[in-house]
């Protein structure tokens, strides 16, 4: 990742663009915030992955996300898609349905959303899940064989599956969702990952789960509440090498 | 607050967003932070309680502004507005006006703002007041009374009234004035302890100012300027219990 | 700065919203964060100065922009540009030319952007620099005569000129690009350094590099990472004084 330092565009909502982009930073990607359909038909290209959260969702913006998964589709490029409480309205299911048309490589929610988005019953309120992992496990696999995309439902263990195989991740802290845009901030991270190991989409977004969750590990050690939580998880992952990923890493097959 | 964990939604400006989230998980509340007239008469019934923030207004984000503070009116939604900078412009004292005749159940700003909001003159520059608190008592009564709403006038001393009952809230730090987007994270403060504390808005609003200023002052103890004194703000909300706030709120009926 | 506490108006991009206005209470300016062309015509001139960074555009973003510069040079106000990834997308080139023609006071980029700017061939991918700050030293000087703006170059020895006059800053730490948003932060800070020595608008820009960089190099002294890094920036610039910076500053004419 440090070595290569791939160009990483997000669009994301408007909470989460500062920690996204300190995200990508601290593990060694280079961000690229922007989103306006004037422009991204021109930029997606040059990019090397995109990351697309829906979270406060307009008319302009919405074009912009379609233009430029259009443009990475086209492109050949992996996109990852953050479809932020998408069952909680009509505009966001429409919009995540045009965005699913144009073949993200991965998918990244919470189970409710997860559930929502693979069209099964879910009860998410705003942008928390009200529905566990294992509620969603089955919509995933589901979505995934649909979509052809890689499904990473996360929470206190997350589930990746492409369809076929799958994996639990058991990284991370319940301080975690004490902060905010920490989940986008994650989908931009896992765009970051897909755009150095192409060659296994499933496995780079279960390395960045893992790595980001460890982190968040890390970072609890020193903190005292949510706010130094965050401070210290950029400094956790600034720090991260690969041996202290591959040591603290608690991934399992499913 | 942390039981019912409500649903706040908020309309805030650009600077505001993340510190406003993060404000609300650390004190309990679950945040939704769309702002888009396309869905927000679907979303915002769903709320507990609504805080809007005319800080960094657009066309869109007024036309969101005004759709969702309707949509709070008509599910009986109580809706906290903040009309930063109002006599700046005169398009934000036309959205404001706008906005008064949708029945805010709280309205919280400096002293400029208030006396702005009220029609008297005032002398504020940008964000920032430039009269006291107590020259906006008057003003503050006055509005109470003509629109139904509990106003809130803070700086050093905060000031709140409901147009008959009265308050003075001591608690607070002067770092606070020193971090950006503390008051626009302080009126979804007051939305959501509005939200919990619905029987009284009043004492609800009183609440929310004495445990912000409260955190402030904690915050301060350990600070060495206003980068930290940020961080410490928000662990010291998350950390707050019932108890330590009886304790430390210093309120007087005035 | 702190007895005057100018009043900056800033046109920044999403991701440097918050940090800016941090950075300007932090060294005592008095942040206005308003962008759009229906209010800034009335704004503006109540201003000590503007700055415009053009990191996240759009066109109604890019409007207020330009009615904001029109309205800062009607007003004999000084404004300063930011033309984040001008390279990148023609979308940029094109507003970033119309900007020009405004006449800015000052012009700060690193150096691909610089180059870019000068209509010189450049090799920056996305926000970063992928050209050194020595190969954009002509470039600089050839716009700064063309355009009459002071040009800083930044990066880990800035330059400045003013077409005659040349500076270089070696304060910094290697730490600052690993946080995002600086940059755009620092393009806010030279504003407000240009509000308060309006007389000599080139050393009040080398003023401000040297300012940033050494509360930098200060930050660097305690930091553990990039998060923690950019807490204690803010801390180091709120604690400044005029004779740490006259002691700590490494400035030599070029």
């Amino acid at each position: 990742m440090r070595a290569r330092a791939p160009l990483v565009q997000c669009i994301t909502n408007f909470v989460a663009m500062n920690t996204a982009a300190n995200v990508l930073l601290a593990a060694g990607a280079s961000p690229a915030m922007l989103h306006a359909a004037e422009e991204t038909l021109e930029f997606t290209p040059l990019a090397q992955a995109l990351s697309i959260n829906i979270g406060t969702p307009s008319p302009h913006w919405a074009a912009g996300m379609k233009a430029a998964a259009g443009a990475a589709r086209a492109a050949g490029l992996p996109w990852v898609l953050d479809p932020v409480a998408v069952g909680a309205t009509s505009y966001r299911q429409a919009l995540c349905g045009d965005l699913l048309a144009l073949e993200p490589a991965v998918i990244r929610g919470n189970a409710s959303e997860i559930l929502a988005l693979a069209g099964a019953a879910a009860r998410g309120k705003g942008a928390d899940s009200a529905d566990p992992v294992e509620a969603a496990e089955a919509a995933a696999r589901a979505l995934a064989q649909r979509s052809w995309a890689v499904v990473a439902v996360t929470g206190p263990v997350d589930y990746v599956t492409d369809g076929t195989r799958a994996w639990r991740v058991h990284n991370g802290d319940p301080m975690m969702p004490k902060v905010t845009a920490l989940g986008c901030s994650l989908t931009a991270l896992v765009a970051a990952f897909v755009a150095v190991e192409a060659a296994d989409r499933a496995e780079a977004t279960v390395a960045a789960l893992a790595c980001f969750g460890l982190a968040g590990e890390i970072a609890a050690r020193g903190a005292s509440g949510p706010g130094s939580f965050a401070v210290a998880l950029i400094d956790a992952l600034h720090a991260m090498t690969p041996e202290a990923l591959d040591l603290g890493a608690r991934v399992e097959p499913s």
